[in-house]
Order: C-alpha cells, then sequence, then structure tokens
C-alpha cells in the first residue's frame, strides 16, 4: 500500500530564496509560534543556514530503503524530510546519499533519526539537521510512503511545505502560508533593529516594551537586601 | 507573593577577578568537590570561560518576563542564572536580551532551559550555558522572584554567589567562601602544574600518588595473559 | 579479587596503522554491521580520527583508581577504553592522566562515562569518546579489573581488540578478526569510490543498485499530487 | 487567533462501541501499523480498556486554561486529547477535571504532559494516559486552539478520530478509516484465535508462517555448539 | 570535613500529623506551587501516603556508607532524604536498612538514587519514593554530610522540613512554614469539596470559575466546523 | 552469515532450581556484584520471580524474525533474552509469541526492547522484563544469530547461563560460575536472616558492621545543630 506522490506543488522559489535571510527563531515567531521542530533535532555543524522546499519521506526502523525513492523525487532548492515510523537512531544517511541529492541541487537533509560520515558531510557543507550521529548501517527491505504528510521531530510535514533551518534548530510553515509569514517575519525584522539599537544604548525591555505598571498590578514588591533579613 | 531583592552582596570583584584565570575542575576540588551544576548544562561555543556574580531568577515554564525584570537588577561583572519552576526546553533568551545584558557589563548567562539565536550569540561572543538550543517562543504572563535562592540544575545558587563556567560547565561556589576557595584553587594549580611535569616525564600516577602498597593490600593481582588461559 | 591482565595479545601495529584511513562506518560495515559502540559516544572535538589496540579498565561509579593501574599497562598505539560497573557521568579523566597517556604514546581515550579539562585536552590534540562532559571528581576507593573483557556503551570489548573511532562514533574489532575487515575495508572504500564518482554524474540510487523491479514487485505505487485528491 | 472548531464530525458511536472489545496492537496492525502514539504515553492504572472520539486541546506550556474551554467542546463517548506547544511534563489535569469530564460521558484522557491526583482517578476508574504523573500547579494565561488537528506524543490526531488506548499504549484512527479497519481488525482478531490454538498445541510459528524455506534462502545455517568450537 | 549535625530542630509532630490526610498537590498549591520534587521520583508501590519530618543525607555515586550514619538520626515520625552528589541509580536501599528504619518508626524514604529489594520492602508496607529500581550494590568508603540542607531532585530540603509524598510525588515544606501552609491546605480542600460538588451536578470550569469574558477579550473565537472550511 | 547454534550446554536444571527461592540482589552480591542488567529493564507486573537457562536471539531493529527461529532452540526452563543490534522500543513479542513460549516450558522473556499485548501476558502469568511497553508491530526481513553471546541491556549473556529476574531486574551467572554462586548466595541468605533479627531488635548497622571507628578515623565530626550556628 505503499504510495510516491510524485509533482508535488512547492512554495515558489522566490518566496524561499527570500527565506534564506531569516533565522528560525523570527520564522517561528511570524508564524504565531508554529512548526519548530523538537529541540533535540541539531545541525551536524555550525553556523549554518538552509531554506527549501520539503520532500518528505517515512522510513521502517533501521531500513533506509525509501531515501533511495525520495531522492528521485527531489529537485532543486529541496530539503528532504526523513521520518521514521517508530524511534530510531540508526546511521540511515552518508556520503553517498549526500552526494546523489547534492548532484540534484537538494539544500540540506532533516532527518528524525541518525547520519553518519559527517566529516564528510562537513567537509562538502552539505547541511544535516538530525537527532543523533551515528555510524550504524541499515537494511533496504521494507516500503513506506514518500511525499506524504509525516510527523517529524513532533512537528506535522506536508510535501512542498517551506523548511528553514540554522543553528537554532528547524522550523516548517505549511506551503499556503509562506508568502504572509514571510511578510510578518520581514517586520518582525525591521522592528528588531530598532529595538536592538535600543538595547544596546542602555534602554530596559521593562521601558521598551512597557512592564513596569503591569508588573506593579500583578503584584511585584521590591525589597531591599538588607531591610529582608 | 513575588518579590525582587535590590541591594544584594556580591563576592568583590578584585576576588572574581582573581578565578578569570582558573578552570571549573580545579574550583570544584577546592570547593571539597562541592557546587558542580548537572552535566546537561552545556555552552553554546567553545573555547569559552567566565566568572561572575549571580544574579538570580525564577521563571514559569514557557514564561521569560521574569528575564526583563532581572536584567534591571544586573551591573557590570554579573552572570544572569535562570531557574523554572519545572523542566522546560523553551528559547527563554536571544539576541535582544543578550544585547541588552552585554550593554549593562553582564558577563554570561546560565539557564537551565533553552536559548536561541545562538549564531548571534556566538558571534557577538556571549557565553551561555543552557539544557537545550530552541528558538521555541515564551510569553510573559506569570510573576516569579528575582535574587532569592534558586535552584539551578540541581544546585543552590544564592544571589551574590560566585559563578565560574567554562567548557567542562559550570561551578557555584557560596559568596562567603570565594575567598577562601580562591586560596586553595591556587595551591592546586601550583601542585597541578609540578604534577604536569612529572607526568610529562613518564612518571606514573601509581608512583606520584604512592598507590601500589594500597592496591596490594586491598588485593589487587597481577596475572599475565597467557598463564591465565 | 580484582587481577590486572599483563602481556595481553595485541592486534600487530602494521595492522592497526592501515586501519587509520579509514572511517568508522565503513569499518562496521566490513565487520557485518557489528562492534558498534552506542551512539552517545561523542569525541569531544570534531573533526578526530584515532585508531589503536584496546586496554580495557572497569571502573566503579565515582572511582577513577583503577585508571592510574591502567595506565601502565598501556604502550604506543593502544587506546584506553574505560567502562564503569554502573552509569555514572562524572569526570573521570582530565588533563593530568592526559598528560600520562600522551607520554605513553596513547592514541585516546574511549569512556562510557565523563571527562574534564576538556579545553586542555582539546588544545593538546588528544581525543576522548565520552557519554559526558563533566567537571565531578572522583575517588580512589575501589578495585576492578584492567584488562579483562568488558561491555563498553553496549558493546563487548576485550583487551587487545582493534578501536577505530571518528566523528560518526567508535567501532570495535576482535582481535583475530582485524586483518580480514581491513581486507573487506579496503575493497568497500575502492567500491565507493567507483560509487561516489555515479552518484556525483546525477546517477539514483534506484539504478546504481538496480532497486527498480524489487520495489516494484512489493507493490510500490506512484500516483500523481492532482490525481490523487 | 486561537479558536474553538464547534460541531465537529465524529467517527458514529456505534462504530466506537465496536471498538471496545478490540485491542490498541491489533487495531494499530488493522490500520497498516499507523497511528500509534508513542511508547512514553502509559496508564495511571492498569488492566484498562477505552475507546472514543476526540475532542482535541492545545495547550502552551505549564498552562491548562484550554482544557477548561476543550471540557464544554466534549460529550458522551469522547476522549480529551491534550497536546502541549512545547515539551512539559506539569501536573495539567487532576481530580475536579476529571469529576467534569465524568459529569459529560467522557471515557478518558489522553494528554503528552502530566496529569496529578492520580489516587482519586484511579478509586473513581476514569483512565489516563500521560506522559508523566507530576503534581506541579499550572496557570490560565495563555489561549490555544480547541478541535484543531495536534500533534500529540508524535502522532497527527484530528477532531472525530477514533482513539482506541489499553495497557499497551495509545493508537489513533482516522474518522473516514474507523469502519474498514474495524472489519480488519475483526478478521484479525479471528484469525489470531486460530493461530493461538495452534501455537497452544506446540506448533511453531516457522511452521504455521511457513518461514523455513525463506530462512534457508536467504542463507541461515544451523551449527552444533560442539562441532563450532 | 563531613559533619553529622544532632538534635536537628523538626516540624513538631502535631503539625506533622494533620498533614496526614492530605494529597501533595493540595500542600504544593497551598505552598504557593512550591516544593515539588522532580516528577522522576516514583513511589515502589501505589496507592501511598506519608508525612514526616526529613533527616537529609548526602551520598556518593555507588556508595552508601552514609545511610548507616543517618539512620541513627533518623526517630519516629521521620522521613529519611537520600540525595547522592552525582546522578546514579545504584541500589543503596534495601530490606536491612528498611528494617533498621521501621524499627525506629520511620515513616518511609525518599532518595534520589535506586532501591532493592522492592518486593520485600512492598510486602512490609515501608513506602519508597527513588528514581530508580536497581539491585546495584553500593561499596562503604567515602564521608559525606547527615542533616545539612541538599538538593534532593532538584528542591532544596533542609533537615526538619516537612516531606509529604503519594502517588503524585514528594512535597517538601520549610519546617517555619508548616503551619501556616496547612492552613491554607485545609482552606483549600473545604473549597474544593465545594467545587467538586459543582463539577459533579455538570456544571463547567468556565462558569464556576468565571472565564467566559476574559477568554472572549483575549481573543477566543468559536467557530463551527462546517463554515470553517 | 547468520548462524543458529544448537545443542547449546546449559546450567544443569537441579542448579536453576535451587535458584527459585533466591532474589536478585542477593545473586548480584553474591557474583561478586556482576552480572546486572541495566535498570531499565523492568518486568510488566509485580510480584515476579524466574530462574532459567538462557537461549540468546538477537534481532534488528523493527524486526522480530529471529524470536520465532529462536522459540524453536527453547525447551523447558529456558528463559529467551533478545537484544537487538541497535536501541529500538517496537513490541517485537506478544500474545501469541508467549503461548508458544509457554506450550514448550519457557518460563519467561527479557528483552531489550518492547513487547505488548502485556494485558493477555500478565493474565496468563508469562513474565517479562523489557525496556518498553509498545505496539509497535515488527517486519520479517532480516537474518541474525540465535545462541550466540549477546549484549542485552549492558550485560554480556551467553547461551546457557543462568538468569534470574524478579522485582529488583535481571541477573546473568556465567554458567560455568552457577554452582559457585548459588553456594555464596546461601550464606549470604543464611547471614542476612541474622542480620535482619538484629536491625528487628533495634539494633544500628553502625554496630553490627562495626563502623564507628572507621568513620572516626576518617574524619567524621558530629556537630549540635545549636552550637553550629
Amino acid at each position: 500500500m505503499a504510495v510516491v506522490v510524485t509533482g508535488i506543488p512547492r512554495v515558489p522559489s522566490a518566496v524561499v530564496e527570500a527565506f534564506r535571510q531569516i533565522g528560525v527563531a523570527t520564522i517561528h515567531e511570524a508564524s504565531g509560534r508554529r512548526g519548530l521542530l523538537a529541540s533535540y533535532m541539531r545541525p551536524i555543524y555550525r553556523p549554518v543556514h538552509a531554506a527549501g522546499t520539503a520532500v518528505t519521506c517515512q522510513v521502517a526502523p533501521g531500513d533506509n530503503w525509501m531515501i533511495h525513492v525520495a531522492v528521485e523525487q527531489c529537485r532543486t532548492g529541496d530539503i528532504l524530510v526523513v521520518a521514521p515510523t517508530s524511534p530510531c537512531d540508526d546511521g540511515y544517511f552518508g556520503d553517498l546519499l549526500a552526494t546523489s541529492l547534492m548532484a540534484r541541487g537538494v539544500r540540506g537533509l532533516v532527518i528524525d533519526a541518525g547520519v553518519r560520515d559527517v566529516a564528510a558531510l562537513t567537509e562538502a557543507g552539505f547541511p544535516v539537521w538530525s537527532r543523533s550521529i551515528c555510524a550504524q548501517g541499515t537494511v533496504k527491505a521494507t516500503l513506506c510512503d514518500v511525499n506524504r504528510p509525516v510527523v517529524c521531530a513532533g512537528m506535522l510535514v506536508r510535501p512542498g511545505d517551506l523548511i528553514v533551518a540554522d543553528d537554532d534548530g528547524v522550523v516548517v510553515v505549511e506551503r499556503t502560508q509562506a508568502e504572509s509569514v514571510l511578510e510578518k517575519a520581514r517586520q518582525r525584522e525591521a522592528n528588531e533593529t530598532e529595538k536592538r539599537r535600543r538595547f544596546e544604548s542602555g534602554e530596559l525591555g521593562l521601558d521598551i516594551y512597557d512592564m513596569r505598571e503591569q508588573l506593579r498590578q500583578k503584584g511585584l514588591r521590591y525589597v531591599d537586601a538588607h531591610s529582608e533579613e
């Protein structure tokens, strides 16, 4: 019953490009604090940033067969998103598969499992966000779906969705929301530039965000260390 | 009932400065093997070393409001120590708060939770020791105490205590013990220099520490691999 | 009843040297996917590669006494393998013990527990693979065996076995299998060079490994995203 | 932007009732091995079995406000499914909320977080599957969605889906698939009864499933322990 | 430098007795949501409830010597609280030590480490809250403090403090606060009885706690499932 | 290259029977504190006790094929010991396999992975010690060895070794050591009966084990709580 879905719609490449300058934390905020994958997903090297469109791939534990199937579905500007059907730390992906993805213009890998050959991947500048680094090999025996929605590291990813990943982690933006999130992210960035200037000059968040009165109303009290004893 | 304690006594800055040359492992030993925070507290970049006086801040899970309150209590030479009331990996702290702390001369952050914008923090050279790296945003809704004793990563930290942190982790020294620990740490370092020389020349710990007789008395036996079979 | 076994047979040094060019993932595959230590064993710095013969050392939790005993059993080309009798993250090993091992020509440490002084170890270029980084000191009170078989990070290691470790983790090869694994690893590497060339040129794993017919027989179907809805 | 969706379609109650006799492992197999929540979701008492229709509720970390909102959306035959926006072990749910749900005919709670008052819940026979048991209280400050799809313990749950849970864990079946899964589950059960009889009589899985030839072809060899040495 | 503090002040026994009817969640709330130990502290059997005064005991990893010292400091109505200096799952405590504590009228054990002989302890009705169940034996080699403040499972416990533990976990109440917390806990219980009656009759938390207007002001919207699509 | 070893030597059944009265903690001590499997191995019900001879079985992640092969190698008095080649929580074993093992007189299962149908297994009184409870199904695709030494939950188990398991966990005793360990375990039990009597009468471990002088020599001091301040 395993299926490979072809011809998936993707976030337009011009929109994807616009996200290449924007950090994961900003996009997550601009999305209404949605879409962040679990924090155990770590990049194999830092600093790093990638933005691309998701090709999704389910795999059985200890079995990387479907990654080979998924590679064919990838094209320039994609990020491959791999999720096992049950938790597994095995090294599903290494040097050769990365070579294959790079030959197709793929921008990175997000895998809720393990990768290997990380020295070679690092040297080649192929970014990977994974749950673990592990040399354990896998078999090729069990079919799963490609380009069907998957839950990866606790978050739903649909094929064609926008994936952005950097030192802070990985965020997914629903395909149809990408443009509106882009706009909000840009506003947020503009806004942060102004705030950063104020913080640099010594202004406090208490004043910039006008918090003092609210804190007082909630009951916050200030007491001197000496009077306290 | 939340309280911010002002005017806390701190370890004198001359004492703090003297700790800037000394590693966490040495200080921990000099303290009688006390004060080490849990080993899951990791620096966001390496190598790194910081020494400062603790401003302590409790926070609710997923809520960084009190960090803004705590910033105002920080001054040059402090390290901000943040502990959630229950375990949480959210990204409580990022670029803007770091900018604010740097503007006040704060030397680093120790947080038993998550941080974000780690690429920017790394580039700015603002050191953070945290439980996780996570872009997940937080709300501003719940009051907690600032500059009251907190348990951070399994260790009690009182406001004004000495915090030293490096690649090995984070250690706290009680304010009133800082000077005596400093003296012991210096003796230890002097002692280690001499020992390092002996180890370099090929002497064994068995002889340097005079262990052979003790091991023999406890019953340690040596057998040859060939006679053994 | 603790015993130190002396005069252990080791993988010949010429064989060990030949492994210095070969990665852990390749060796693990060449061994029939055996011998990999648990993926939580991470190097303290990267990139890194070491190959050597195992000197094995059991330790009690929070007690590094036997490491001093084991150092004397180490010689040029060895890697020290340390396993606690129950899980422990303490910092069993630091700067001085590394100095001692380096003076004896030892090539690295594999420890299913914690290490400290990692800034110094990194600067000295002494490679360590460990479960944690932790400044917590240890006592010297309890005897254990040296150069008896140990389970380290889930894998049996016998004294004299071959240990290879790199960015991907740590693999052990049984002493008597080292030469045959070496041959298979070399074949594998030669084979991979050819495959890498084909992947670079854009060929797919589906074709290189002749998977299409097998996938079809197992029932894999391709459907178009538009016809699907 | 938080939304409560009312009037959700649900699996018909006759279908739900039919699942009350069927175990989670059987349903998971009948679903093509889909739908199982992560194995850390454990029941607070055993033995236990519940089947119902999902009312879904997102919550902020340490904040159970939306559970009160969700209760109103629950009706007889439902199971409440609660997922935090980031991992949290706090005790979101206790005695009083259980009383409220029982008054509405709700059959249980599935929560990827903590519960408290488990002695009272056990005595009342109100089943809960949770990530943890924890007395930590929560606040009421942040809005989230009710009856929107959520990822709970790694699995997508849509409002109105079928939830079945027992000693083995929790499985979700998509609303539109419930009837066809029911049929397959019944076939599977009938089939297992016959197999159980054969196993009881001493027949081996090797013969019942006709595995011997396949194993031989894959290369499995039998050797005698004595000839082996 | 290890010290045993004798003659510690304790919460008066009449106050302790009054807590024997009150659950941990209620006490934690009455304490202003303070004092709860980490949720990994689980009872070895359920249902269970204990209230007593803390005798505190630090131990080295894998070393239970100080528990023997601490036993002598225990008297009727105490609960022994044991915390290792670094994380350890070993079985520090079993049948014989429980026999010794029961002979002294001690009401239970709270240990941030492992216990063994749990079948015997369960049969004897001696309650234990621990981090793990583990048969691994310990040595007797290293001194630590008895009846000095310890951090146990993330919470500061001072000798003589009130400890209450049940199926939900373990809470500590500072000695000087015990009476005022008792009063608040009783008010809370009275209050809950009334609320429980209202919930049973079908009233909603939304109305009992008057939440509707607040939710509306924060922006919560209700939409019908059908109009939504 | 997968092999099934037949005709393995086993601990004599009379010796095994003698262990049916003895607890895991006692056997572990009598073995010189060796042989204990990791503490995450928990029984699916309590109280429970089993003793038998090991049939060992390696499995691939998410693949229970070899368990069917191993069943045929089991006979009355055996305990099946299953270890995956990399960590996996899937439900490898359920109702039907248990029926098959019970038909052969097998006494239990020890599996460093997941089991399912635990309600049925509990009702049938078939004891299992596992890493997790999980309904996730497995495939049948990959060969591994049966009756070769395996590392299970961190401990080496050879076919024919003695396995004893109870509420405290699982211990393995090397086949050739079983008789001598039995004798030591019996002495230990006799010894404990006498000690238990003394503890019951109120004697302290400090006196029974003659620790006071040793503690004094190591430097333990007693100070009164009032003089201390």
